[in-house]
């Protein structure tokens, strides 16, 4: 077999989620398309290894110093929104609802992936809350065990500025989402936070 | 946003089954690789693109002007056998079953996609059927529409040398498929092409 073919097969198959099949089905693919958008596929690759940065502020990636979000002066400087991992940032910025900064820990706490809370950017979230200019910390990060556990930490942590309002993302039934397949704990926690439905 | 990181997400969603979430799910997962690993991986993609060359024998890919499997002298150079894709060659190779000669038509014949003989290595196969060194041809690609046009173009070709054979694989019941579920036509070639059994 050709040696570049099992060479960028072997490659590509280090990847999550591509096999044996995928990997020569993208080699293929790759043959067909023009040299140039191949090195420039190749470089960015490579590229955005070598050249990201983390935001020093809310640990976001970043191409610079500081993150586009952190550097937007029309920014609500006041909310921090604290999350797992730049993707949940990323969805919640695709709302285009929220207007306040973020804080991405890089993970959450699980002792059984060896992860602890120094892990995490929680001195870094606690330093931005010692210039007191923060109003609120909204906790938005999954409801799993380990989720629980890490906003556990940070609400111990929190105690320290009993002046921040802090608050976690409401849990409930989704758009779209069918009542019969919803697990018990979520519509438990749907019927508590029920909301007045105004008449007129 | 990071222009680093949309511009890498960009180029994977160029990729064939990849699209916005697994280009940044695969994205993050490059972000943990070491840099070497990722070098490795962006400089493959590109050498396999500008470097790989196709065998002027067979028209499989190749590192060089001859692929591994012509340049094989223990191998049967009397039998060749047509297949449509590089994939398909490789399927049969797997099967450790096969010691003949390949030929790697790139395609088969679709006037929907604009794809007619020409297109084919067919001239090339007629060129080393001129040498009279081979015994058999085996025809080895797909049963759909196009398949059995580019089969039926194939033979028309091959009526030149009436001392070649010209066999097609056999189609049947695929070992571990349920009856039940094969096609009428799988069964009916199936039945016609039933084979004695040896009673000792």
């Amino acid at each position: 077999m050709s040696k570049l073919l099992d060479n960028v097969c072997g490659e590509l198959q280090r990847l999550p989620g591509i096999g044996r099949r995928t990997a020569m089905r993208l080699a293929m693919h790759i043959l067909k398309m023009e040299p140039e958008v191949v090195d420039s596929l190749s470089q960015s690759i490579a590229r955005f290894r070598h050249d990201i940065r983390y935001c020093r502020s809310c640990n976001n990636l970043s191409d610079g110093d500081l993150c586009p979000i952190c550097s937007d002066t029309r920014r609500d400087g006041s909310v921090i929104c604290v999350v797992e991992q730049v993707q949940d940032l990323m969805s919640i910025e695709n709302t285009g609802q929220y207007r306040g900064m973020y804080h991405v820990l890089g993970g959450v706490i699980s002792p059984m992936q060896g992860i602890g809370p120094s892990d995490l950017k929680i001195d870094l979230l606690c330093d931005k809350l010692l210039t007191g200019t923060i109003k609120e910390v909204i906790v938005a990060i999954s409801t799993s065990v380990e989720g629980e556990t890490t906003l556990f930490y940070i609400l111990s942590r929190l105690k320290a500025f009993p002046d921040v309002r802090v608050t976690t993302i409401a849990r409930g039934i989704g758009f779209g989402d069918e009542l019969e397949y919803v697990d018990e704990l979520t519509i438990t926690h749907a019927l508590m936070n029920r909301r007045e439905v105004a008449r007129e």
